[in-house]
């Protein structure tokens, strides 16, 4: 058993799972891999659950005791937060680090409430002739201003090399920190850089978000996979943190952001990116190209998203909820209480669309329905709104709805009865 | 035969030898892709080379004629400007592309010399009503503030938009174009943003170039490959131009940098970069950000660089070459009239290095003779220089080295008698 879903609890869990072993995780989260949101961390929970891991989240170990029947005396069982109890021969923790300061403390240098030392922009410490690098440190975050504790070795190089540059008379340069963090799980790549939707809206940070499922190059070319892809951005456009799954072209995007992210670029500026193309690489329109797109409809107020929690208070009454998908699409799943009218029949169907209403439209990835938002908006429906991200980002958001409505083998398409 | 070794011409050449067609490539440029510096092309000539591709650079096509002795009178006889006289079944030309501006000129508006479409910043005509995007029209170069033709369907899809957005009273946003490409041939991938080396030389824009062999990812991972990755930079740090060639991983950072290069980014940003880090993808300090710490060692001074330029002109009277590989690397081949002073053992024999020489150190990529420079500065040695990149950029830059000193299976190392 592994106790923690962060980067390494997973790593470790794959690791043993490889290895042939029955291995379950625990997180205290509701999600694994906390750092991201939590419906791009359902695409790794996927991962996990495919590969046989059993997953136990929201709940802690709350006791771990020798097993009374396990007879060569090395196995324990493991008392969940719930009651449940699970037989283990392992128990891994992986619920994080906690700076050891114990030498700092001792010597009076001034560390925060975590007990990371607290330095300047320059990394000295509160005694004026001590530096402090690596894991221990409290960091400035890019993206907030704020303070953060960020366990990367990609930092730590670059604080050492600041302090020496320090030492040597030429100044620290240390950038605020993104936080660009990567995993590899069971083939499925999850990354970040930035912040996520959750944790500025937990500080009351402003912030859109877009969703969508762009291959990793261009369609025609073989072995096109989708990705899944989130940026998240302030009503001025500035690019506040972004979000990959999937098993290809993941670390490129993220690193792109991320480098767009350290140049404090905007939205308009995604899409201005000119990103190498040729069909094995890319598309011409690049996915973050792509986000950069959305983003700048986003802002202008041509594209209106709706989301998962929109659905919970929806009311019929006042609601239309418009599947825009093929007829055979529709027949093989679609949401409850909504009607179809594919996106290509929609000009001329509009006397199907109640007068007034507030029209909720979706499809599988939310290209269709956009196309459809701009129809109905032309066409005098004014509360007009498109599913960010499709059914697909929908069931991230939302995996019981999948019981009733289930993805196919093809992501793009619904598949199983209604 | 395929004429012209532009981006179209390698796709194409591949394409028919995979088909299992003898090719030949004729080339007007001594060097394939043109855009690229001649060092980094030379990594995709490896790659035809190696595939059973004949190439015919440096000359041109004076004449095609029905092939005398060919009996179903389909064969052509390609006579090339030495003289050189080849039999093929198909010739296809893919010289590049020239605007076909008929239409525009006869509607009088302004064409430039190449016959481009000139268009505002806005991507007006002369006549302001009448709009052009697209292979035919002249774009502005980024990094030079110049024209220049950039026939892209990145680009053209771009302005497009801008267009678009002009004339439904948005505005045009159309960043200068930075010209980023890729290709794929036989494996190897080359890709370019921003300006060559040849290019701003040509221009007599001052700049640097360093040159790196590092792995995509972490070595101790499986499946590290090394690229070849070089920048270009000004003397005020700012970054002008990447060009990469390797197995994997060399889009990734081509877009990095091309992202760096819309953002205006200097050498030290590139140090600062923040990019995803897991074995499986990268490394503490990833490709981009070790280019950045060369650049700055470069602008500090801490760092000088010789070329394949300077041994041409080397003095053996003034001059000490000094290779600082271990001494089974220096046996199995090393450039002529260099001494072997390991790296490590350099601080104990140093009464072997003539006082006041000029030092020219090499080792196989670059990083052990920057270390010996560094020795050697410290110890009272003024005028030290390290070989770019290593043999390996020297013997890019100068294939011919080859004959008395070859590359062997092991990038990193030399076999073959010296």
């Amino acid at each position: 058993m592994v106790v923690g879903a962060g980067f390494i609890g997973l790593e470790v869990a794959e690791a043993l799972r490889h290895r042939g072993l029955d291995v379950a995780i625990v997180e205290l989260a509701s999600q694994v891999l906390p750092v991201l949101d939590p419906e791009m961390a359902h695409h790794v929970e996927a991962a996990l659950l495919g590969a046989g891991i059993r997953l136990h989240l929201a709940t802690s170990v709350t006791g771990i005791r020798q097993s009374p029947g396990d007879g060569d005396g090395d196995g324990v069982d493991v008392e969940l937060a719930e009651g449940t109890v699970l037989a283990s021969d392992l128990v891994l923790m992986a619920v994080g680090v906690k700076p050891e300061t114990t030498l700092a403390v001792a010597a009076g240098l001034v560390v925060n409430a975590r007990g990371s030392v607290v330095v300047d922009e320059r990394l000295r410490t509160s005694a004026s002739d001590v530096f402090a690098v690596g894991d221990a440190i409290e960091v400035v975050d890019a993206v907030t201003g704020g303070r953060a504790s960020v366990p990367l070795a990609g930092l730590a190089n670059r604080q050492g090399r600041a302090v020496a540059n320090e030492l040597f008379g030429r100044g620290a340069q240390l950038s605020p920190t993104l936080g660009t963090a990567i995993v590899r799980v069971f083939g499925t790549v999850a990354a970040t850089t930035g912040r996520s939707e959750k944790a500025l809206r937990a500080a009351g940070i402003a912030c859109h978000a877009v969703h969508l499922h762009p291959a990793q190059h261009a369609g025609y070319y073989p072995g096109a996979h989708p990705m899944d892809l989130k940026i998240v951005f302030g009503p001025d456009g500035r690019l506040l943190g972004a979000q990959a799954t999937g098993s290809e072209g993941v670390d490129k995007r993220i690193d792109v952001l991320a480098t767009a992210l350290r140049a404090s670029m905007s939205v308009d500026h995604l899409a201005e990116l000119e990103l190498a193309y040729a069909p094995p690489f890319g598309a011409a329109k690049d996915p973050v190209n792509m986000a950069g797109f959305i983003a700048q409809n986003v802002l202008t107020g041509n594209l209106t998203l709706w989301r998962a929690v929109d659905l919970d208070e929806m009311s019929f009454a006042t609601s239309f909820l418009l599947d825009v998908r093929s007829a055979e699409e529709f027949a093989t799943g679609h949401l409850l209480g909504a009607a179809n009218i594919p996106h290509t029949e929609l000009r001329g169907r509009l006397d199907e669309v109640p007068p007034g209403a507030a029209v909720r439209v979706y499809c599988a990835s939310g290209f269709r329905s956009y196309l459809a938002l701009r129809v109905l908006r032309q066409s005098g429906w004014d509360d007009v709104a498109s599913l960010s991200g499709g059914l697909e980002t929908l069931l991230a958001e939302r995996p019981a709805l999948a019981l009733s409505l289930t993805l196919g083998d093809h992501r793009s398409e619904l598949s199983g009865a209604s």
